[in-house]
Formats: structure tokens, sequence, C-alpha cells
């Protein structure tokens, strides 16, 4: 396990010379932006923020410190939810955001390369300048950075037609625990050994630093439509899931409980848009050519428990739709601090999941309030819990124990971090985790890279 | 360094006890078709062959097997291209073809399990019969079985649209060098820890023995159009596929050159479809809903040096455009026996390469014939070479440091295996090359699954 030394103040001069005065910061004013998320929920000491500009800047600073044995928390737009990218205390912070630089749109691979500094939104407009689409978007845009996103394979709601980062990720710049630097940036489809920027790819900083990554760019898919309906159970939403996976050009597929439509109406004002009260209400988005309300209308016709639909062609009226879907976190937000969980669950157990999840949470504790929505599709739903002292962790545990009970998964898109990692082992397998160490301690044998996230703060090695 | 005990045949009993006495082969006549490729370019011989039926079965003889320290050859439907299914002497194979349950069609979620042995053929006519498709396709589809092709990431035609095996592996059930089982077939979202499903796809037998895999399937895309021009040169190609990557219904964009047409044509008798000599000649075919052709014509007229296209709409039309490519390799092999490579370069580069190619050869050998078709979207050329002595490796040599060269890779799709591995260092790194060799090391510290594979007949050890 790493020490962080006591002379890491004999370090700053080597850092200083290799990135420049004004990016070694030890001032604790300049240094508090990096050792708090944006939540609040999570902070530590960083010991120093060293910014380098420059891959081989990076590549210097790991050679310093790792010779040094001081452990590393790699940081990038800091809009994570489960305190991976702040310091635990103690460790050095290294800001991977002046790595941004963009390059073209090569429009024949449909690829571009971007630093891990630049944003999601600088990323997301650049390739609608040259008439393409980057297949992730999420709400974080403005702040979230690519090398942030890739090590932490971020999700959103297009999932369901282009998958999560990783399948973004065509190419990536890796700097290893010891300052080494894997380059795989051609973009080509090569079978040439270990797919390590898969790899790093949601490793959480855990395993090398992402400063710069290749990614795939995907053509406008056409006209789009948007509809909403209100379903009876999750069986009949589960049962328009099936049908809806008949049309191709489906791009998006969410789902809220009745609590969260009270909530956001309640919130915002927005106008009831489906005929009378439902369980759960569905919102799905196609984008592609040919008759898409037609096809929409086919899939929901053919499910019983389904309402009418509300269909929106024009783009304000598309987005008059989605707001019931992106104002529900700020709607959640103005009633208390929510408890978040962000949990998936095969689709055929979803259901029953959601129904023990409210009967256990009420046992708990009556006046837990919990509100249900997420990415249908992929079986995702983030569970907020208003009512809890923030404190309380025990509904937390239930949740994530009760999912893990249904087959699903403790984490579907935030990751393991630190918030997570008591709990992996409800999902993970000994043998899985034996071999995920196997790997960790084989590229970072002195645990400098990101100490805590996945494996905990005891010492993960064997010996 | 695994060394092959003399006291295999020791371990028979216990095999048996495990497998039954029909599954543990060491009769010379029954051995052989695990012995040799079905090229007939690799073989060796086989210590012992083992056909386990479950995946406890794997488990338990790898167990035997490691304790022995025995080395492997896991192999699947023994269709590789570059011997890394076959024995190099003296291992034990490792059959996974009696792996060949397959589930039902889970159609909310869009996915299905396959055992390793299921072969690709009846993989996808189990999807088609739940109206959906899978998303690779290969000429060996009746061989090729599932656990072969996450093993070797395999690719083929529709790469362009729904990526390569690694992009359709939701879940993946991996029996490791000393027979632990790692499970990960929930299919779900899911980020917590790293993607060891993703790294055991295409390591080629290395890391693990792949026993399950758990498989997105995609919805069928609509109607079809098929495309052939003739282009200029490959500056046009290029350009012509800008254009199409406009288009999100593209589905698969091959390029032939004039020697590949010319031998297609003179063995086949198939007719000219394109008016005037090309030097390339591109097939394009587009699936979904709208006006396909409108959109095939706005691209093709928009590029300079491109052919009015032969259009197919009917499906025997379609297929009379795809003969055209699919009956190459037969073609070819009429002629006699090629030297096969399989490279891929940027496509800014393809041209400049392609024209390098030729004039290295003719200096080579001018004998030598060399003929190039391929995918062109991902840069990736299967090169033909008729004319020269099979065991002269010397126009291999200069092709793949060409390819390094120009900045492309020495495997696009076949993988690294036996053939390849030499090459190795021209395109990954020695930095890179560490990393994977300490992965290797970690998962199978003594080497004994699938040796000489990727890392060579020497000894990987650091130590």
């Amino acid at each position: 396990m790493a020490t962080v030394r006591s002379s890491l103040k004999q370090l700053l001069p080597d850092l200083v010379e290799v990135v420049g005065p004004d990016h070694v910061l030890s001032d604790p004013d300049l240094k508090a932006p990096y050792e708090s998320d944006w939540t609040g929920r999570w902070h530590g000491n960083a010991n120093v923020v060293i910014r380098p500009g420059t891959t081989s800047q990076v590549s210097a600073v790991m050679g310093i410190l790792s010779n040094a044995r001081v452990a590393v928390v790699p940081q990038g737009g800091n809009t994570g939810l489960v305190g991976g990218g702040v310091p635990r205390g103690g460790e050095a912070v290294i800001s991977l955001r002046r790595l941004d630089h963009l390059g073209p749109v090569d429009k024949a691979s449909a690829q571009v390369n971007a630093g891990a500094g630049v944003t999601l939104a600088r990323l997301q407009a650049h390739a609608r300048a040259a008439g393409l689409l980057f297949g992730v978007d999420l709400a974080a845009r403005d702040s979230a950075t690519i090398g942030g996103m890739v090590a932490t394979n971020a999700g959103g709601i297009h999932v369901l037609r282009y998958g999560m980062m990783r399948a973004q990720v065509v190419g990536a710049e890796l700097v290893m625990a010891d300052g080494s630097v894997v380059r795989r940036m051609s973009g080509l489809k090569e079978n040439t050994g270990y797919d390590l920027v898969g790899l790093a790819t949601g490793s959480e900083g855990t395993l090398a630093i992402v400063t710069e990554a290749r990614l795939r760019l995907v053509a406008e898919p056409g006209e789009r439509v948007v509809a909403m309906c209100g379903v009876a159970d999750l069986e009949a939403a589960i049962a328009l899931t099936a049908a809806l996976r008949n049309i191709a050009s489906l791009e998006a597929l969410e789902v809220l409980d009745s609590q969260a439509m009270a909530i956001v109406r309640g919130h915002t004002g927005l106008p009831s848009v489906v005929a009378g009260d439902w369980e759960w209400y569905v919102l799905m988005e196609c984008a592609g050519d040919g008759d898409l309300v037609a096809a929409l209308h086919g899939a929901i016709t053919s499910v019983e428990g389904v309402s009418e639909p509300a269909v929106a062609l024009e783009p304000a009226r598309r987005a008059d739709l989605w707001s019931y879907r992106e104002r529900l976190t700020e709607s959640i937000s103005a009633l208390g601090i929510p408890h978040k969980l962000d949990v998936a669950i095969p689709l055929k157990e979803l259901g029953l999941f959601a129904k023990d999840l409210r009967e256990h949470l009420h046992a708990l504790s009556p006046q837990a309030r919990p509100v249900l929505f997420g990415h249908l599709a992929e079986g995702n739903l983030h569970v907020n819990i208003l009512g809890l002292s923030p404190s309380d962790s025990s509904a937390d545990e239930m949740v994530l124990h009760l999912a893990a009970d249904h087959g699903g998964t403790i984490s579907s898109e935030h990751g393991v971090g630190i918030a997570k990692q008591p709990w992996l082992a409800l999902t993970r397998s000994q043998e899985d985790r034996s071999v995920m160490r196997a790997i960790k301690q084989a590229l970072d044998p002195d645990g400098l890279l990101n100490p805590g996230v996945l494996f905990g703060l005891e010492p993960y090695h064997k010996t």
C-alpha cells in the first residue's frame, strides 16, 4: 500500500520544473476547488494539486510521484457521484483539465481526437459542426470532461442506441502508474492483443490516467419523434419495451413512477399530458427516417395496460415532453436532500424489485419517500429517497442488498468509487474480485493510482 | 513457462472421471481433427483432446491440468486463420464445441445466452426466429462458434454498423487458468469494476476460456438497398466514404481492386455491372426506412471520380451484387494458394499504402500478383498475393512493415495467434507489450493458456 511520504514537499521543485510554478498548487485557497466534488458530499485534503498541460508532463509527473511512492487522485471535470475524483486525504491531485486540445473531425473515419480535459458540450458542438453526433449525452455536459467520462465509462439517455462511453472510445492514450505511456490512438479496427483501452475505460483512475481519447462519431439519424404513455404497471412497461425493440430507430426509453411525475409537475407546474392516473410513465424517442409515429403507435397498441400516447414532432414540443424527465432532479432537490442510488435489475425482476423496495423502505422508515425513475431499456433505476437523514445509510444498504438479491447491479452508471466500494462484493464474486485485484496489482504494484477506489483503503495485496 | 509433463498420462483417469471416457481422446485418429486448422496450414500434436460438456467440467479439467502444469489450447469451431486454435505440440486441447446450449431470446432486453459451442449460423437463425438480428456475420458461419468468436473478437462485413464481436458481448462466463469461474452473465449495464468480459474478448485464449456469452441482438433495420460503383482511385473511394458517413442506415462498405474484379469475373462468369474500367470498385449496403436510393445517389453524386452506381433492391439482385465480393475468395484460390494478410491503414494513408505495396511487391518478385479487397470503412484490406511460393515469407514481411510504416495495424480481424506473433512489436510499443505481459502473468502465472499466442514461445516472464 502506498504511503504518502512527508517528503512530498521535497518534490515540489521537481514538479515545478515539469509543469511550471503556476500549475503546482500548495496554497489551501487554490487547492480547495479540487478537494470537494460538486455535490459537496465528498472532500479530502490534497497534499498538492498538479495541473500538467501535456501528456509528457503527465508522464514526467507520474515518474516523479511513483519514484517517491506518492499516491495520486486523477481528476477531470469533477462531476462524479461516487467520490472517485476527489482526494481521500493527503494524495496528490492531478487535474487533467488543461489537456483540452480537440482535433479536427476525420469525416471519412467518423472519428475525432479529444484531450482528457475537453468538455462533453464542446465535443458535441464540434461533432455537430461537422454534421455528425457524439453518441453519449448527459446532464453534466458543460463540466464533465472526456478523460473523466472514459475513466468512469459514462452512460446517459442514449445508451440504448449507441452504448456507454466504452462503445465510443476507439483509441486512447494512457499514462501508467510508473509514468510510461501507452498510446493506442490509430482508431483502427485492430485485433492485436488485449483491449487495454477498454480495460482503462471504467477503471475509475485505478489502472492508468487517460490523457487523450479517439472517439467515434455517428450520423444524424433523421427525423425525431418523442412520445409519452402512462402504463398500469412495470410488467406492461416491459412488454412495451419488448415491442419497441423491433424499432431500429429507437433512441431513448425512460421511465418515471407516479411519485416522480407528481413531484416534477408539482415543482414545475407542467400540465398533465396523458389522460388518467397511471402507476408509471414511459417516455420514448425515435430518430430515423420512415413513419416513426406509425411504428410507435404499432408498438404501443400491441401491449395491454398502456395509455394513448402524447406524441411530439416539433422540437419545442419534444423538449416539453422531455422536461418531465429532465427537470426531475431539480424538482426532487427542491423537496430535500435525497439519497441517490443507481441500480439496474434484470427486466423480468424489475416489477418485483420495485414492489419489494417500497415495502422494505416503508418498514424501515415510514416517512421515507421513494422516487423511482431511470433508463427503462437497461432496467436502470435511479432510486431517489426523500425524507431520510443524510447520515442514515440503512435505506441505501437495503436497496443495494435488494438489487443484488434480484440479480441486479449496485451501480449501473455512476461507478463504484469510494461510495459503493463497501458493497462491491454483493454482486462481484470472490473469483471475480480476485481477478480484478490481480490486474490492479500487476499494473499498479504500489497502489498509487486512486487508492481506496474499487478495492477499499485496506491493503489489496495478497502478500 | 509451462512445461508439458510426461506424466500427463497419469492424469487421464482423473480427466475421464470428469468428462467421461468418450470425451478424453488419446487415439491419434480421434485426435487428428483437432490437430489441424481448416486451412491445413497450422497443425501440431495434441497430447490429449478433452471435450467437456459443461462449465463445471471445464473448471474441473482446468483444475487438474493447472495443478499438473499442463499447457492448454482452447478450441472452438477451428476456423481461425492465425494458428491460435490448434496445438503447437504436446498441449492438451480443450474443445468447447459440446457447450452448445442456446437460451431463449429475451425480447425485452434484446439479449440471448449462447454456449461457447453454438455456431454462428445457429445463433443467427435463432435470433431471426424472434424477429431480431445478431450484429456479426462472416463466411465461416456454419462452423465458427460463439466461444471462438468471442476469444478472437471476430469482425466481418457489418462492423461498420454494429461493431466487432466485443460490441455484441454484454456478458460472459470465464474459466480462468486455475479453474476458477468468473460469471458475468447479467447482461446489465453495469459499472462495477474492470471490464473482464471485454478483456477476455480478443485475448485469443491466453487469459481465460470463454464457456458462455450473453449477446445483444438488434432490430431488423428495414428495407435494404445494395449498390456498386467504380471509382477512379482510393482517394475518391475515401471521399465517398466520408459522404456515406452521413447516412445512418449505412450497413456495409466494401472495396475490391481491378485485379480482384477481373479474378472474380474470370472465375464465375459474372457480368460487368458498372460501365467502364475502374481502378477500384465499391460495394455498399444500406438498411433502414426512408428513401435509401436517394440517399445513396446523393452521396455518390457529391464525389468526383465515381461511376454511376448499379443499384439493387430485390433480394436476388442484391445477392448478385454481393457475389462479386463473396465469391472472391474461391476465385482467388482457384488460381493458386495465396499469401493472405489482413491489415488496416488509416484512410488518409490508404492510397499511398496500396501504391507502395504494389511497387515494393513488384520489386521483390515480378511474378507476384497482389489482389486487394476488404472493408473500406475501416481501412481494412485483405491483401492476397498470388504467384509466390507458400514458404516464401518475404512479401508478408514487407506488407506488415509497410502497414506499420503507414500507421496501420498488422491484423485488423484475424488476430495475432502464432502467425503474426513475430511482428507484434511493429505496432505495439515496448510499453504497451509490457502492460499486456503484466496482465498475462497476473492471470496465468504459469503460462498454461495457449502458450505461444501473442507472446511467442519464449518465456514471457520478466523474472
